[in-house]
């Protein structure tokens, strides 16, 4: 396992400054985001990625596949929309040679991340055949939103598959499952992987998502090679006002990196160690030191091997 | 199953206050707390509740069993004295002939509910042997933390079991694993069970807590004559600063009530339903018009039978 810096704990880097600043500090792998990728553009990107010598640990990132409120025409429209900006990310993860394209499968259909629920939402009076009341503007199907992903999957897996990608679906801290993934743990990432092959579909193991899991040993156990990526940060406490930016740098917080990093290796990893950090503290602190930071705690936290 | 307010939910009101309140909602059930229980004297509570033909639904609670940090002399003391603790709230749990009595267990030895990590922590150095630094004044040995709470068990179900009183154990949301409940998932709660008669140790299903669990409907399945109390309020998007306060009044989020309520109906569940909501808004607002929105909500949206 080797170190990588994923691009989103120097946010303020483009993707040229990000491939740089591996290079100055001899990290020999970067994952990528989409949006710096697109504000690069995709073919400078690869030529600079090539140039500098770097494995694209991962491209973040696909998903949102959950669709965009009840049941109904716009809902599977926002479907389809959302299937096809999934091919596009596929397209761009061959391109780049990216190691996975990370999935972040999506919150509630109609529950948009960090933002409140559709003001429509709130009514109680009961329906006119005293049944609840419906959710106007989003869906509260849980469990439906959860088949939605399987049934994407159904038709991205395969077209992964035919250009060399592997999709990585990463589970959320159970804190993200309204708005950002309804995925929640490393074991239903696994059992959804069961239905396709092992190069078409793993799972992201992202320290601060299932640091806490009971049953994170056993499934890491049973994972195998279905790991596509292993990232870790801190998980801090308390965590800040803005629950998505509480990942911190490693010894920041109440994670014990051993017996999870002993794990995913005990599973066969052998791939890059992604950091992902979103933290405002850190995205305001120059990115060089932010590197310097993140090499040393991780080798004073991380054991490899 | 009949409704019954958790005193927490009207945090102005006494002791005195909340079973009258509850009288003149005509509810037959009420949750109370051992520090408003203290204020009001345990004596005069029993006079309190059996004289207004209540029944008590919880006392809320004990826990707090995972020690207060690294292991040591300080730590053993802490731990004898959380049992000491916790055997006062058994004794005033059967003076109260409550249902049961919730336990909060716990979360990483010495990390303070809300507050910031011990500043000594922070330390990146590594040790003279090139180790990892030692995390002085809290512990990230979360598996230890979890197997204290097993062994604080073999003490206190016994006890519980001498005095007629019922132990429910609460997975809170992994949100407040650090701090307050190394018990993070239903399942995890029902494994813990299985080493005691169901009449001292079962569980408590808080839809807050469990709502996003992939396991929920398969562990309430399993857990038959387990579940000790069932409380309901809504989880709230996004969540206040203080996650703590993200309980809302069933419908203000986002928690489809129905399939929960019928699979701990399914599961035998014949016990009162509590609703418990730590919330500003709530707090603030008149305690009577709290407890009539939460009687129509209740109505509404929690199908009963």
């Amino acid at each position: 396992m080797s170190l990588s810096l994923n691009q989103w704990t120097t946010r303020r880097w483009s993707v040229a400054e990000a491939v740089d600043g591996c290079v100055r500090h001899e990290l020999a792998a970067v994952g990528l985001w989409r949006e710096k990728v697109a504000e690069q553009g995709l073919a400078e990107t690869v030529r600079l990625v090539r140039e500098a010598g770097l494995r694209v640990s991962s491209l973040c990132r696909g998903g949102f596949l959950t669709g965009s409120g009840p049941p109904g025409e716009e809902d599977r429209r926002a479907f389809a929309r959302a299937l096809d900006d999934n091919r596009r990310a596929i397209d761009e993860a061959a391109e780049l040679a990216a190691a996975c394209l990370v999935m972040v499968v999506g919150g509630l259909p109609g529950v948009r991340p960090g933002e409140p629920l559709p003001a429509s939402s709130v009514s109680h009076e009961p329906a006119a055949d005293g049944s609840a009341p419906g959710p106007p503007g989003f869906s509260r199907d849980l469990a439906g939103a959860r088949e939605r992903v399987a049934e994407a999957l159904e038709v991205l897996a395969p077209y992964a598959g035919e250009r060399g990608v592997r999709l990585a679906l990463e589970p959320l801290h159970p804190i993200y499952c309204p708005d950002r993934a309804v995925l929640s743990t490393l074991g239903q990432a696994l059992d959804l992987c069961l239905a396709h092959p092992p190069e078409q579909v793993g799972v992201v193991v992202d320290t601060f998502h299932v640091w806490w899991d009971p049953r994170l040993f056993d499934d890491l156990a049973r994972a195998g090679g279905r790991i596509a990526s292993y990232q870790v940060c801190d998980y801090l406490h308390p965590l800040p006002a803005d629950a998505l930016l509480g990942r911190g740098m490693m010894g920041d917080g109440v994670i014990d990196f051993g017996p999870i990093t002993r794990a995913v290796t005990g599973a066969g990893y052998t791939g890059d160690v992604e950091v992902e950090i979103f933290n405002a503290d850190v995205w305001a602190a120059d990115p060089d030191e932010v590197v310097a930071t993140m090499k040393a705690r991780y080798a004073a936290l991380v054991p490899v091997g």
